[in-house]
């Protein structure tokens, strides 16, 4: 068992700060915490019994020893409860804000300090801990009527933001995508993005991370942790805190220096790494690898019933670094002979607004041995685009293998193709462009040879 | 009254091509022009009575003469159509697609010397044509159930791709805001832009004007059309076709040649034009200026519940030229006197996942003086967000009056809480960074001296 398998799957928790009102942060994080496959431990000395369960007045007076312990009381209790832990509690995760982050510099000294005599485990302070939807383990002081949880799935998110991870998990739900594990560390005093990257790459239920971070501690201990896991695994790390506001944000918000930029993203590229650029290409990106594996090769076919779309997604692919290249003239001469005069058979290939799905069908599987990816764009503001497309790119997404993602835009049928599609493991984009950088995730992004 | 009056509020509207089954495009296009506030004339040989209007054997027969004519027939009949309408339409709007886009110039040299001998004002071919809610007329072969209109409102399109506009309709509508016309050229054998931006310039329906070009005619007239109109509203130009596939790609769209990007891009900025750099953008853009308007300045205020949402939007800040700036001094200290030690009182001004909806009132009226304009965060999945905030930002805007931007993400109240923030007129956006390219907008890539 690794020590890292008591943080993401502790048998019992202990919640001091525990409380039975739910308009309080306390009793929202026992609320959720309530579904563990495991023994709660609630405490605070004013109550025998919150929630149904027996409520301690202290950490000294559960029975034995805890895997994880969360604290959420103010920051200048900290350091005495923390002091009550030692021999009881592997992990102790403490929630409360309040230290550097606010230039409490002495205090959160103090709590490494006891932490290190008390040889405990530390996770924050200042961040919203752990959510493993596998072990139903959810330390999160948010309720499900604010945050709806994501399913099972098998992206990990390791997040130093406790706001950019609420952010994710969102995105994820609503990528119709799912979750392996999730933490936030905050304040990063002891655990830090390495560990949860190694412990990752040995983690069957993960198959993709996503790193979202504005400091890093050690710095080769990063690079290389992050490099054995790119090995593994596609691994998208969000850098923020860039230029000098950025930086000066990101000071105040876990009160650790975010380092220059251009050091960092260069030793990232040394490195071979995956860095993205921005919130929203790491959403793009993220979905892409989450629904289909990474394949070798850039250049791109796009089938299209809007003109204009196709033009928009190839502007997007040459500034993406993927190719279109011409159409191979078997071909254009097999498509020319099938397709009313009016289609364009070039790439992009544009079916018009006059398009028919078998037309989606017939223009893919003739362009499949010439590509290496495939975007598929259908607006379905015309009467032409319906459901059946759905089957339709399942199959050659099945027979064909490689990877192919849709740009699907509101209005008709939409709602339910893009579904459908979803269910076929073929992620759809709101935009061209969007789109493109999904495809871009799977044709060239990747860490290691394609950095 | 100007040409383009008949154009966009024509009396009458013949159909050439007009069919009983709205499972054809002719059917569509009359059910939706039925709508008009005007007389429709159907024509097609084989009916005497249409969908209740009666029917002419071909435009001859239609009684005096049109504003308007849409011909919905295969190209090749177009020729012959379009010489029975001399003297009997001002305008010619040419739906069918097959001209030049697929290799028929001949065929749309034939129909510019028709238009001309017949002294007829042409639109397309190959295109959607005209949407002006204001007088109920929409030309698009679209049924309501695959696109749904949006209301009337402040914007005009003015799109070479019938896609993109449909795409920016869908975009307009979700963004709770409205249209004042539209219309799509395709091909663009006579009709073209820069008479579009003319007109529009005087236009009191028109408050923003969002352009989608592939290609230019005349080059200099292009320009100086789109100074004349920019000086009087802002006007947002996305150019496709900028690299050699996206070139290709609009030659094979529209037809014509999308010219060298490098030196549309210089002579954009010479006449001090406002270009975004993708439709993503477009789109972000226009969202904010139809709810605002522009203002000088760019030092920017951030408030946030989320302190790595708040280091995005400044990352996001930095990268659009937009400065952050130290919160003042009197500002700081007035803030830490009344909010607690925990909340970090900088730029951003991070209130935490304890937030309470009164803080934001506080923190943006103490900053308000000190910045140009304000971007504020509010992460749903906290519970201390609730509705009320939606009437302390709109007292904040009308009292302040600077431009001011919403990131809100999902869960929790945050549908509602969208749509109470956009009814004070105060645009939302679903990422920090978005948000960001919205005040970006309103600050300072505005047309003229900002360029």
């Amino acid at each position: 068992m690794k020590e890292l398998d008591h943080l993401f799957f502790p048998k019992s928790v202990v919640l001091v700060g525990a409380s039975p009102s739910e308009e309080k942060l306390g009793g929202i994080a026992l609320r959720n915490l309530l579904g563990l496959k495991g023994n709660i431990y609630p405490v605070n000395p004013r109550y025998d019994e919150i929630m149904g369960v027996r409520c301690y007045p202290s950490v000294a007076d559960v029975p034995g020893m805890v895997d994880l312990s969360v604290i959420m009381r103010p920051a200048v209790e900290v350091p005495a409860i923390l002091r009550q832990h030692a021999g009881k509690a592997r992990f102790v995760l403490i929630v409360s804000a309040g230290f550097a982050e606010v230039g409490a510099a002495d205090l959160q000294q103090e709590i490494i300090r006891i932490g290190r005599e008390g040889k405990l485990r530390l996770v924050g302070p200042n961040c919203l801990g752990i959510f493993n939807p596998w072990h139903r383990l959810d330390t999160m002081f948010l309720p499900h009527s604010c945050l709806k949880r994501p399913k099972r799935g098998n992206v990990a998110v390791v997040s130093q933001s406790g706001a950019v991870m609420i952010c994710l998990l969102d995105a994820i739900r609503m990528a119709n995508t799912g979750i392996s594990k999730v933490v936030n560390y905050g304040n990063a005093v002891d655990l830090e993005a390495p560990e949860v990257y190694e412990y990752l790459a040995g983690d069957e239920a993960t198959e993709v991370v996503v790193s979202y971070l504005e400091s890093v501690g050690d710095g080769r201990r990063f690079l290389e942790a992050a490099r054995f896991l790119s090995e593994r695994k596609p691994l998208l790390i969000l850098k923020a805190g860039k230029g000098a506001g950025g930086r000066a944000a990101a000071f105040s918000h876990t009160g650790r220096l975010a380092g220059d930029y251009q050091v960092f993203r260069s030793l990232m590229k040394q490195f071979g790494l995956w860095e993205v650029a921005g919130f929203d290409d790491l959403l793009d990106a993220a979905k892409a690898v989450s629904y289909q594996r990474p394949a070798p090769g850039n250049r791109v076919c796009i089938v299209t019933n809007g003109g204009g779309s196709g033009v928009l997604a190839a502007d997007e692919c040459a500034r993406r670094g993927l190719e279109l290249g011409e159409l191979p003239e078997v071909v254009r001469n097999g498509l020319r002979s099938v397709f009313p005069s009016f289609y364009t058979v070039a790439n992009p290939i544009d079916l018009t607004g006059q398009v028919r799905i078998e037309d989606y069908r017939e223009a893919l599987f003739a362009a499949s041995d010439a590509y290496d990816g495939f975007l598929v764009i259908a607006l379905t503001g015309v009467a032409g685009v319906t459901l059946g497309l759905a089957e339709y790119l399942r199959e050659f997404r099945e027979k064909v293998g490689k990877p192919v993602v849709v740009h699907i835009a509101q209005g008709g049928v939409a709602p339910r193709l893009i579904r459908q599609v979803e269910r076929a493991g073929i992620p759809v984009y709101r935009s061209p462009e969007r789109a493109v950088r999904g495809l871009a995730a799977l044709l060239k992004n990747r860490g290691g040879s394609h950095g």
